[in-house]
């Protein structure tokens, strides 16, 4: 078999075998298959597609260039969750412990990551103390006790997809339906997770800004988890403006801790208890979406889900009085408000722009020797639909350097978009797409 | 400017500006732009097309990557002739003299490369002593002098298309018009020539097997050409089988003499005196390709075409003797017919599969280590259209090695297809292309 023969079949538009992708994977893992023929043969892929078979093989090829993290020595079924990104994305904050109060072994492996704000570790490590550093021992044992967990992602998983993606990058082919959901589908069956919920954005702080596109994505990623026996669902949600107020990292945690009081935004609960009780159906702790909603939100309402963080937070070695007093946070040394310029209606808060605001104020890594301001961010009061007055604070930012500060309120004026017509409030769920096909709200 | 960006933009069906294209190409001869953003770019281009303006552009930043041979101390108009490539073809060995004797400065550079027989410094070097070894002043002498000389390609010529054909050839990305019309063009153009006379085979034995796509190529290189400020014509020729009799290196040699003899095959003297007759009106040699044939036809018959091979061979240190006495030609200890299977008429002669049964005997080079055996080759006695007789000769085959004539003899029973109903004889030229457009046959 030569590589050469696969670039010209898929050029041709004709499909690969089984044979054909393991023999690609495996070559260019082990470093016999250069970086020139695999970019050609990813913008071959890129204009002829592949097939649902051929992205089930490309995944499981993938998953099989690396470790495989075996769950099994937790109890119940393991539902994991991805959200395909966003800005102010909180939701595993809120999602771990309301699914793990509900009794489903949460074992979550998170990365940090370059992004406008740190990763759910980052975030977490606002909690002074905290920590994700464990023996996997320990980390069991911490699921099966307490039914949550949260590692840092250490296994080597799915390798081939790291240097695949890594080469994509920078070759302009990322945007194919088949490699994008074959990639994070790879890294999900390869955590060990026996159910996964997705969470896929749509919008123009999404990657996919079309709403057919981010359907067509999760079709194409529950296609792959029916292929290779994972039972797999995608809800596609909104990301046309940032999600619930807050973008930073402690800012975040705070948000998540009102969230868990039951007094979050009313967009971040609904997508948590949406995403939620699709988990507690796929790990069989309710017949219906219905029925594990009422649990998710008895849980909430009782604080237990409030009471589930404490525990992780005491579990990792993190001060968990934060939970009860948020003021122990880190907190910079400029507040300050951003000013609506005129009367009006907001139509559109590009999120990619609140992401971008965050980035420069210090909340996220534009490389991987960034360090992170855990205290800065940005607080939206004004979200698509309100109205607003002249003068009145559409935001708050938290900074520690008064220029970045100024950038910041640039962008972020820039990001809002006032118009004089009254404009609706956006819905927040697309859509859910299950193996039995796709169905739209 | 960043190559990622331009992979986008192609990808995406966008244009290319000059700017682009030329920090394309010289970031990547000077090795700043990796293969592998370089073979998804070409990737993106065999999909998204060049335009005439982007192609044109390519060829003159692949012309300026190297070095730029200086006719100008040759007297009058230099036209270069370019063939490419098919079976048997021996037109270089023939329309080189008659050209010259017809006053049409002849400066060739030739190289050896790969392929079924050797270029055309190999099939010279079976004159005895024959050499292309000379400083470029004696080159320019010779051409000044005797109107015709043939130099080794010992200069930098176009060292991008190099680089970039050697990538495209691994990854796939090889048939694509601009990307092939350029890469001839800009080794045609930095060699020097005034203008440009290409015959553009069409068929099974050819690069290009459908005539619409040999046209097409045709006409990309005709607009290069006008583009560039080069008077170029494309002559359209089938390569449905092999050109004249013979494959080899002396047995083309011998061919060629024939021809000059005004003894040669029909085919392979048509296509000289129609070449040839394009090349005396871009010379200014003649007003008309009519008149121009009958200049070229006197040429033959008078005994000028083969006087001015003999004076080419004897200029370079070859013993022109053998021109008149072809005994002395390296000839190989084997010479066997193959004889037909079956009664009937030729209705096929697989061209690439005669080339492959040359390779077999030892005629050309595997690889730029191989030896070639001059001696060795093919002599067909029937073309499509022929009838043959059960047990007559098809070929004769010339071999030094009776294992190898057994295989070749295999190869070329298979290439034969002879059928029961009568088979019409194949047309030549099928057309041509000029600036003014394109005229079939």
């Amino acid at each position: 078999m030569r590589m050469y023969d696969l670039i010209m079949k898929k050029r041709n538009g004709e499909e690969l075998t089984t044979g054909e992708i393991n023999f690609f994977v495996e070559g260019y893992t082990k470093g016999e298959i250069p970086d020139y023929q695999v970019s050609a043969f990813m913008m071959a892929i890129y204009f002829q597609k592949m097939n649902k078979r051929e992205t089930a093989d490309l995944t499981k090829a993938m998953v099989n260039s690396g470790e495989f993290i075996d769950l099994s020595a937790i109890e119940g079924t393991k539902v994991d969750k991805h959200s395909t990104g966003g800005v102010g994305d909180t939701t595993t904050l809120i999602l771990g412990p309301i699914v793990a109060a509900a009794g489903v072994p949460v074992a979550k492996m998170s990365g940090r990551g370059l992004g406008h704000t740190g990763g759910t570790i980052d975030k977490l490590e606002s909690f002074k103390g905290f920590s994700v550093e464990m023996p996997i021992e320990k980390f069991m044992q911490n699921v099966n006790e307490k039914k949550i967990a949260i590692g840092g992602q250490t296994a080597n998983l799915a390798p081939a997809d790291k240097k695949l993606y890594a080469l994509r990058d920078v070759t302009a082919t990322v945007d194919n339906m088949s490699l994008i959901a074959s990639s994070i589908m790879s890294k999900k069956i390869a955590s060990g997770a026996d159910a996964i919920v997705l969470d896929v954005k749509t919008g123009s702080g999404a990657f996919m800004k079309k709403e057919d596109d981010s359907f067509a994505l999760a079709q194409e990623m529950v296609d792959i988890g029916t292929h290779v026996g994972r039972n797999t669902i995608g809800v596609i949600t909104d990301m046309d403006q940032p999600l619930g107020f807050a973008v930073g990292n402690a800012l975040e945690v705070k948000e998540a801790i009102d969230t868990l009081k039951g007094e979050g935004p009313a967009d971040l609960t609904e997508l948590c208890l949406t995403l939620g009780s699709h988990m507690l159906v796929l790990a069989g702790k309710a017949k219906t979406a219905e029925e594990a909603r009422t649990i998710l939100e008895d849980i909430i309402k009782s604080g237990k889900g409030l009471a589930k963080l404490r525990e992780l937070v005491e579990a990792q070695g993190g001060e968990s009085a934060y939970v009860d007093d948020t003021s122990l946070f880190p907190t910079p040394s400029i507040i300050e408000p951003v000013l609506a310029l005129k009367d009006g209606y907001i139509k559109e808060i590009k999120a990619d722009d609140i992401g971008i605001a965050a980035l420069v104020l210090g909340a996220g890594r534009e490389t991987k020797e960034s360090e992170i301001d855990l205290s800065v961010g940005i607080v939206l009061h004004k979200k698509i639909g309100d109205f607003v007055k002249k003068d009145e604070a559409i935001a708050t930012i938290y900074a520690n350097n008064a220029k970045k500060q100024k950038e910041a309120e640039k962008i972020i004026l820039k990001a809002y978009n006032i118009v004089q017509e009254e404009v609706k409030a956006k819905s927040l769920i697309k859509g859910i797409v299950t193996k039995e096909g796709i169905k739209r709200f």
